[in-house]
């Protein structure tokens, strides 16, 4: 997609082209319920779906999902940016509304708050590790030179599909470095949506010997989502926050930061990486 | 606050102290009832939880706002990390449980969706247009300069604040280019959420002859806040989404990207920018 632009140098202005990353609403079903409506950039919607529904806690396998399609109208006509989630189950019932207000229930949990104790990043991590355990100590072992090439191997990909400067990428690559599956959207916490629900839809899931890397930063809900889907080591461009170094450090998670040129910071579980020779 | 790193420069490595930015997550309750939990970086919560009730249209001006307080417990001790707002009338009703309900109906408004029309970007203007009316069209100018000296100014503001390149910033400045506000967060929406909420706080809202803006990208939603906040114009150091051009169209605001070094892009609006002379 293009826009009519004004560019602007110094005094002068022109007209010109510039292409434009796409953004455009999604609506998620599950069992006939609406769930969430998702701004993101069209395409790998049915991944998009299940990779939404999988981090949110709302469905544990690709085992369970029924169909993800497309939806249609009551003429039988598709709708446009609407995804339908069916899990097993859920079309014995005889009330599609109960079994939706039971995931709006199960939606709903992250945001439970018990007052006695108050509210902090500590709670949070403890209620999330209550219901994902930690990843297991493993003898997985990283190059610092495999590290270094992620960045460059990502731009170069991410040039074959977007020239808009508006997207964010997230990339799987193999513990040796090689590009999987790249995922671009104008939203961060899509891109690794994408790459989840790919994962389930082809079966390649969970993601356990295999490094996520993000074009920006790294959130607590990142680094939920990369433990959701058992990733061992997640790298960013740019900087974490305090409750992702947090998080990562009690998940067992390799949380490597300012990944540039060939430098880095590793916040946790350094243990993973080596040095060459 | 500031984490030990394992710092990698090419094949050696060794420890360091890295600033990191503060997330943790912030309640937000409506007339006694839990609304929202935000994760942001602390401070200006009182900002965050009125500029967020404000643009998600849950209330419509300072004068709803009755008491706006961190909450206190059973035993009067502070919760921290949890805002109470409560909206004036609200407190005569007998049953804060139903207030609170139909602020959830309120607050639901945003994913409703008529299937049949399905669910498409123009909709969702739509929809917004239908309960924000766009500006008026008026006769503010901007010189082409001012904007060229905006990145520098908010840059130079943000070094005082942050060393932990984990922030986004939102700044407001007045169309002659000062620096009137700036908030950083984790969270990009927060940092104009905050802006909002002061503005609400102090009285100097809405923000009729300002320029807002962001250090990063620019979303739909970044522009339905500047929307509700009545701001003409929007600059930011990136590029905006498809999505985000066409609301700013329909919106009557000046959308402004790319701005770099004495160069930009304006997207949409262009008649309210002058050159010099």
């Amino acid at each position: 997609m293009s826009a009519r632009v004004l560019h602007w140098e110094e005094e002068r202005s022109q007209p010109r082209e510039e292409a434009l990353a796409v953004e455009e609403p999604l609506e998620v079903r599950l069992n006939q319920r609406s769930l969430a409506i998702i701004m993101r950039t069209p395409g790998h919607d049915r991944e998009l779906a299940l990779g939404f529904l999988f981090n949110e806690g709302l469905m544990r396998s690709a085992q369970e999902v029924l169909r993800v399609e497309e939806a249609i109208d009551a003429d039988g006509l598709p709708l446009p940016n609407v995804i339908e989630v069916t899990l097993r189950g859920s079309e014995a019932q005889a009330e599609p509304i109960s079994s939706g207000a039971a995931c709006q229930a199960t939606f709903e949990r992250h945001f439970a708050v018990s007052s006695s104790c108050g509210l902090c990043g500590k709670n949070s991590i403890a209620d999330l590790l209550s219901s994902l355990t930690p990843l297991e100590p493993d003898k997985l072992r990283l190059r610092a030179e495999t590290l270094y090439m992620l960045p460059e191997q990502l731009r170069a990909a991410q040039a074959v599909f977007s020239h808009t400067g508006g997207l964010h990428a997230a990339a799987l690559f193999s513990l040796e470095g090689d590009l999987l599956l790249l995922r671009e959207d104008v939203g961060r916490h899509n891109a690794v949506d994408k790459l989840v629900g790919c994962g389930l839809l082809q079966g390649t899931f969970p993601y356990r010997e295999h490094i996520l890397m993000v074009s920006g930063r790294t959130s607590f809900e990142i680094i939920q989502k990369a433990l959701s889907a058992r990733i061992p080591c997640v790298a960013a461009i740019s900087a974490p926050s305090s409750l992702a170094v947090e998080l990562a450090e009690q998940a067992g998670i390799t949380l490597v930061g300012f990944l540039r040129g060939r430098s880095m910071n590793v916040y946790t579980h350094p243990e993973r990486l080596l040095a060459a020779g």
